[in-house]
């Protein structure tokens, strides 16, 4: 059925948003509007509709997409210009590790944690005995993690020891329901064994909470009040410009970001905070969260809460090369948690993308390049040892190291770090995972 | 900024929409498109966005605007044509009386309940001794209740008593939030204030659960998991047809619905129906709420669950006629359950409709008319006795029954009815709230 009232408005609006989408693409291409024929540029297709990022270079970086043009990966420094960030730079790792008393961790070192918003108000806060904490999180896609998805896990029980600080641990369970084909039970399933892996990593029960969105959402109404009025505050075009959602997205899609951005205020965990809403929140997370934080940081002024600050990482490369994430459904992208000794070496050896010469002699004439190998890149994350690390560089750019060479001292960097991962893992019990996901007070007063 | 890739797309998808817009008009109007010039009919602005359902008559019904061009308010016939429901007919309501055993309700004789969707099925399951549960609800946008509120209640509170089954009330607080310039404490507080009106009307505390969203959601995992589910199934461009929502609306107005959708399925409430969520469920509510329960019935067999029966009213009229509904913010438009007997009568006598004639003289030799007669209407609510009614029908249309004095028998009727409900509500403690709202198990077993 229908009512030409609202058909005639419907075209009215839609005569007018064609109307500025042709001046858009005339100032955008210098080219009037031609139905079928693009201008000279090549296209960059996303799974999840456009998002208004992926614009001003060739590489696309959304929540749920990551891809490069370059097999040196994203260039993070036009990623910086265009999300609006900050570099992290020499004077602020410096203060750092002033305000921490402590050597800056090899992620900062290296460039891995390369942006952050807010930084510095964190640490002049911190300076006169204010305290902040810490929120990370990870969607449960599947029962299995990779390397990759350690990384801000490691950083960020780093940023407790020094700092001594709270951790909130969001699961999106809901998100990972409302985006795969998968059931309530699985993604929740999936939650309490990633929940072990990020428990695995050393965390401090008394100072930690994780928590999966389906249980707290319906045990805590400060949490809810707080995702309402998130929700109140940003629009479907918003949401839309910032995420690319369409209309034939569903409803949930479209209005989780309001859950992603719930935890960045400390009222959301009154057992933690004793109600306090001004206690700041330091987000570590992989620069592909950004869109979600941007969007929190916009809203928080507006609901009278603070802005979440940020520290952003690069990406963790896949075997296969740097231009796109680990995956966790490609088996063969990624080391695995639970990979054995064998199938690390096996995985290294058949898939690790090599910067190496295709001969030996070519090798040792011209040497290999660091920068596209990704066993070398995963040393840069995993071998914390600077002057082992800068000697292997040396060695293999000047081709004294061969890739096999490299490939095995990767291996054995990896294969001891994997096996105390599962023997700590091993030790993490259900009883455990619980007391980490039950709603409490930790051992800090607000 | 933008890219010409995601322009382009836009581009394109705009001139689709337009043209597919433009054969829709044509076939509607018989005339083409032409900016700026509208074809031959009045137009009914409504201050949500056009819906989709405000079509076929002059008749605009959507939860947040009823208007109706005639008189006699809105065409309840055509609504059940255009809403796909069932006329509550004769043999319908003998059903009721024999498996109920009890005398139809007068809102059920008097067609102010006049349509549903699957009663037979809920009576059907009845007969075999399958129990099922009530479901209404409230949107707390202020304080003061007014007596067409209490329609809903009052009827519910028959269908408790006559088929002794447990009932929820859902408080949408969250809702009012979203829609209005109010703050969430306001809300609450007004969910509150309204459970006691509620709990005036009678309801038993061992059978009847009264719930906040904003509390609910934050207490009950179960209810969230149902709502997360709605809302995979349920795209921004089904609740854009249904609800009228545009790209401005903020996201929560636009997931809002998964919420009023969620009660509709016993797996909802764990504590009353332990974990069954096979229960199935009746909804009395008025007309206007039908779009939300369309919406839940289309998306329950999809999650698994069943379709919720409804039965609907027609919309108490305000004083000035039945062309709208009364409404909360004009205080002449209704009766509050707060008026004193005096403000009852000065309304009644300066603001009721008249459907009389302008001298008594006239009036006498041509009759009133019932049909558009504010009182008369209201006694239809409010006067049992069928006789008496009838009555006073009779005499008002032949002239015997002047409008002063049918005025006189409505104040007469509704003044002791407000002053018992005020006695009533008087008695309803801050802990007999509490109770109602507390989640807990009723005196039922599932």
């Amino acid at each position: 059925h229908g009512c030409w009232r609202i058909r005639r408005a419907e075209i009215d609006a839609a005569v007018q948003l064609l109307l500025k989408l042709k001046v858009d693409y005339k100032q955008m291409t210098g080219q009037d509007y031609k139905a079928g024929c693009p201008p000279s540029e090549n296209l960059i297709v996303s799974n999840n509709g456009p998002a208004a990022d992926d614009c001003d270079g060739e590489d696309l970086v959304d929540p749920w997409n990551v891809s490069a043009s370059s097999t040196k990966g994203v260039d993070y420094d036009k990623l910086i210009v265009r999300f609006g960030s900050s570099k992290i730079d020499k004077e602020l790792l410096e203060r750092i590790e002033k305000v921490s008393g402590q050597r800056a961790h090899h992620f900062l070192r290296r460039g891995i944690f390369f942006s952050h918003r807010d930084m510095h108000q964190i640490l002049d806060a911190y300076e006169k005995h204010k305290s902040f904490y810490l929120y990370t999180g990870r969607g449960p896609s599947s029962e299995a993690m990779h390397v990759g998805h350690l990384i801000p896990f490691i950083f960020t029980k780093w940023l407790q020891d020094v700092f001594d600080i709270p951790l909130v641990v969001q699961m999106t369970d809901d998100e990972k329901y409302l985006w795969k084909d998968l059931t309530l039970e699985e993604c929740h399933r999936f939650t309490v064994e990633n929940a072990k892996d990020i428990i695995a990593c050393g965390f401090d029960v008394n100072k930690t909470f994780i928590f999966s969105d389906l249980d707290y959402m319906g045990a805590s109404p400060q949490f809810y009040r707080n995702v309402v009025k998130v929700q109140k505050h940003v629009t479907f075009n918003q949401v839309k410009g910032i995420f690319g959602f369409t209309d034939s997205d569903c409803i949930g899609k479209i209005s989780f970001p309001a859950i992603q951005a719930a935890p960045s205020f400390s009222s959301s965990f009154p057992q933690i905070f004793g109600g306090k809403k001004d206690v700041p929140c330091l987000i570590p997370c992989a620069i592909d969260q950004d869109p979600y934080f941007r969007m929190t940081r916009d809203v928080a002024p507006r609901i009278g809460l603070l802005k979440p600050a940020l520290l952003h990482s690069t990406f963790f490369p896949a075997l296969q090369g740097a231009q796109t994430k680990m995956s966790a459904s490609d088996p063969n992208s990624s080391i695995f948690l639970t990979d054995t000794p064998k199938q690390i070496k096996n995985k290294i050896n058949k898939h690790a993308f090599s910067g190496g010469k295709d001969t030996v002699e070519e090798h040792r004439k011209y040497g290999g390049n660091t920068e596209v190998d990704v066993s070398f890149l995963y040393l840069t994350f995993f071998l914390e040892d600077d002057e082992k690390l800068e000697k292997i560089k040396e060695d293999y750019t000047s081709g004294a190291l061969l890739t096999g060479e490299l490939k095995k001292i990767l291996i054995e960097t990896l294969q001891p770090m994997i096996a105390q991962h599962q023997e700590r893992r091993k030790q993490v019990t259900d009883e455990m995972v619980q007391q980490f996901m039950t709603p409490r007070p930790l051992n800090y007063k607000f």
